[in-house]
């Protein structure tokens, strides 16, 4: 599944950058690739599947999207005005490789990119499209979304359960979201459950920044720019803890569809490996 | 025309930065309003009327869109790392008024929201949407959209034509082919027209840049910025005679259509209002 994945993200960035400025499409394959666990699209053609699939091509190009844009926000994160980070999946990072106005344009890039490819894989079902377009412009936008979420790192004050919602529920949610409606069926059952997901990943990346270096991303970066951090507040054992209690009400949280019990196994599976290495025993 | 448009503009941004940070809100506020002439959605909703105009809504989603797509494309290009523009419009550019952080932010935001416009806008006709989302997608893309416009400004040599089809003909042609869609028109004839109204544009933009204030952008900036510029390479009374003639071929090129007639007078309109005030008369 990861292999159609990462082909047609290869595919999107050729289709959108082909003729282009050359260094702008080598600095888009460097946001692209190598990828991390792609969580998002695999939840989200996961829930496809489990809804009966009934337009894979459309619930590729939204997978395809979704990654997209997660590979965008980290490209905008990265720059020195945000988190100025040298270096993002053990290589540096889009700015530090390309310099910041292609950093700047490859983020813009990414983003315009998702769309275009989820209007391409309308062709398929172009009765779906408009929920679907509207559901991922909202999962990334200013109220809830990723802009939001990092955005209110700008305000004096910050609301923490709607920014974790907004930096981490809400493309999860629409992972899971624009998988079911990709397969013609309701999304609002399938909200929840992405939040739920977003929430344990959340705790995941907090104990991750906490515990241990995952060979690119600097620790403690969370610390160091007072973001807020479950484990800091919650210490390690308790944060474990409230990570396996959401990945439990997730898996609870899946709605009845064809394919419930093989997603709810892959839920489990994907979770097992949200726990930092060093953590796995005490987690088990 | 601009009434209505700027409360499609008002009510975009309302809807899409709701409940959000608040600080992001007021940056997009200001990245939008007040407005400049505002020509390419007031030139797409034109199209739209001249082919029968079947579907006003979302015609004006699409002007929307394209509108929110420019302002998107303002805001970025006046960060530090690319002109550095202290001012636009008469007002401190979104990064002097807000800091960087949110300026980058709001730009993405205003990408986002462009997407959310116009899929909100498809129930009228959902089927016209997925073409719709494609052709705007590849206006502001990588290969030669606003996007790659900018890009190319950081690769050691420029295709001239290349560059500026992007940074400003890509725009005008999606206004005018997103107008014809709308309409449930074949956007095809329509694309040459924007792309000549796109270049008359551009040596409008260039002879302001060399011969007046607008009240806001600096002057004489691309001859700073080492940026290809009609004037610099024609002289004014050359660059001049070219603008009129791309206007005049702009309106030759107007596909057969119920509004023909208003459409051409429209244009010549806008067109008259292009050429820098000192230089009216020789124009006229």
């Amino acid at each position: 599944m990861s292999g159609t994945l990462d082909s047609a993200l290869e595919t999107a960035i050729a289709s959108a950058a082909q003729g282009g400025p050359p260094r702008l499409a080598l600095a888009l394959e460097h946001a692209v690739f190598p990828g991390g666990a792609r969580v998002r699209p695999r939840l989200s053609l996961a829930v496809a599947h489990a809804c009966g699939n009934g337009a894979p091509a459309l619930a590729l190009g939204a997978a395809t999207a979704i990654e997209l844009l997660h590979c965008a926000s980290l490209v905008h994160d990265d720059l020195p005005c945000f988190d100025d980070a040298a270096t993002r999946r053990g290589k540096p990072s889009v700015h530090r490789a390309f310099g910041q106005p292609l950093a700047v344009l490859a983020g813009d890039a990414l983003i315009v990119m998702a769309f275009e490819t989820l209007g391409r894989a309308a062709a398929e079902a172009p009765s779906r499209l408009a929920p679907m377009v509207v559901t991922l412009a909202r999962a990334v936008g200013a109220a809830d979304g990723l802009v939001a979420g990092q955005a209110w790192e700008s305000e004096p004050s910050v609301p923490l359960d709607a920014y974790h919602q907004a930096k981490t529920g809400s493309l999860f949610s629409a992972a899971t979201q624009l998988g079911a409606m990709a397969a013609g069926s309701d999304p609002t059952p399938w909200r929840h459950m992405g939040e739920l997901l977003g929430g344990a990943y959340q705790v995941a990346d907090d104990l991750l920044d906490a515990v241990a270096a995952d060979g690119g991303k600097p620790t403690r970066r969370d610390e160091a720019l007072n973001r807020p951090n479950a484990v800091a507040r919650l210490g390690i054992e308790t944060a474990l803890d409230h990570l396996n209690r959401l990945v439990a009400q997730a898996v609870d949280s899946i709605p009845a569809c064809p394919g419930r019990e093989s997603l709810a196994a892959l839920v489990l599976q994907i979770a097992q490996r949200l726990v930092p290495e060093p953590l796995r025993k005490s987690a088990a």
